[in-house]
C-alpha cells in the first residue's frame, strides 16, 4: 500500500508519499513543495500543479492519494481559490487512476499527533519522528505527509489515530504495532 | 474572435461558443451542458469535466475562455465545491493555450441584459435574442453563453455593455453598431 498526500494551494503544493513496508512499517519514499509563483495567472499556476503532481503520481504510482478536506476557510473567496487547487488536485489523481481519500484537518492531526486541535509545528515534529527523516521545506509536505499517513492508517481501520500510542510515548514502535495488527 | 463561455459546476458545467463574423455580427456555434452526475465521487466527476471541456476546446479552439468569478458564496463549503470545477475548466482552457479572461457575475450580466442584477430568466432570454436562437437545456448554456458574449464584447471594449442599446430597445442592431465601431 502506497500513499500520496497532498496539501493543496494556489501558490504552495506540498507532497509527500509514504508506504507499507512488510506489515509493520511505514516507509518514506518522498516529500516536497511544488512552487507555483507568487503571483501571475491562476490558470497558469494551476497548470504547473496538473504538471507536477502528474510528475509526482507517475513517477510513486501511490495506491491512494490523502487530501486534506476543507468545510471552513477564512471567507468564501479564500475557500474559492483553495477549491481550485484542490480541484485540479483530484483530477490528476483521477486521471492517475488513485483512489482518493478526503479527510479533515482534525481526523489528520488526530491521526498523526493524537490531537486535532495541534499546531502546524508539532503536526511536522510529529511526522519527521514518524518517519525518522528531516522534512525539507514549508509545513506544506509536512502538511500533505500527514495526510498520506493518515491515509495510510485509515486504510487498516478507518478510526485509526496513534493516540493510544501517544500516550505511551513510542512512536514508532506504536506504528509498528499498529501495522502489525 | 472566437470566446468559449463556461459556467463550471460539480453536476451540471454549461458552456457556449460565440464569435465575430467579420466586423458587426456576434455568430452562435455551439452550446451544451456537461452533465456529471448527480452523485459519485467528485474526482470522477471533475475528470468527466476536464475530458468534456478538452473536447469541445478542441474542437472549437476558442481564442479566449470566458468564465464566471466567485466572490461570494452560500458558505464556504459551497465556494469549496464551486472552486474545485472552476479549477479545473481554468486548468483546460490553460491547456488549450486560450486566454482566460473572469468576469463576476454582475458585470456578466450587465454586458447582457443592461443590469448587474438581472435574473437568470431574464439572461437566458436576452442570449436567445441576441444571438437568433433557442437555448437548450438548463440555465447553465445560457450563463456560459451569457459569460462568452461578454468576453467577445470586452475583449473590444472594457467597460463595454448593451446598457445603452437596451434602451433603445433594438438588440441585435446594437450589437452590430457595436462591433462595427
Amino acid at each position: 500500500m502506497r500513499v500520496l498526500g497532498i496539501d493543496p494551494g494556489s501558490r504552495f503544493t506540498g507532497f509527500g508519499v509514504v508506504e507499507e513496508q512488510g506489515s509493520a512499517r511505514v516507509r518514506h519514499l518522498a516529500h516536497g513543495v511544488l512552487a507555483l509563483g507568487e503571483s501571475g495567472p491562476i490558470e497558469a499556476r494551476l497548470r504547473l500543479l496538473h504538471e507536477g503532481l502528474m510528475r509526482e503520481l507517475s513517477e510513486h504510482r501511490p495506491d491512494v492519494v490523502a487530501i486534506e478536506d476543507v468545510f471552513h476557510a477564512r471567507n468564501a473567496r479564500s475557500a474559492l481559490v483553495l477549491g481550485q487547487a484542490r480541484g485540479v488536485a483530484l483530477l490528476a489523481a483521477a486521471q492517475a487512476g488513485a483512489t482518493v481519500r478526503s479527510f479533515s484537518p482534525s481526523v489528520i492531526k488526530q491521526a498523526v499527533t493524537g490531537t486535532g486541535r495541534a499546531e502546524k509545528e508539532q503536526v511536522g515534529r510529529m511526522v519527521a519522528v514518524l518517519l525518522g527523516i528531516t522534512v525539507k521545506g514549508r509545513f506544506d509536505a509536512s502538511d500533505a505527509l500527514a495526510a498520506a499517513i493518515c491515509g495510510l492508517l485509515r486504510a487498516r481501520d478507518p478510526a485509526a489515530s496513534l493516540a493510544g500510542p501517544r500516550r505511551r510515548g513510542d512512536w514508532r514502535a506504536a506504528l509498528a504495532r499498529r501495522y502489525a495488527r
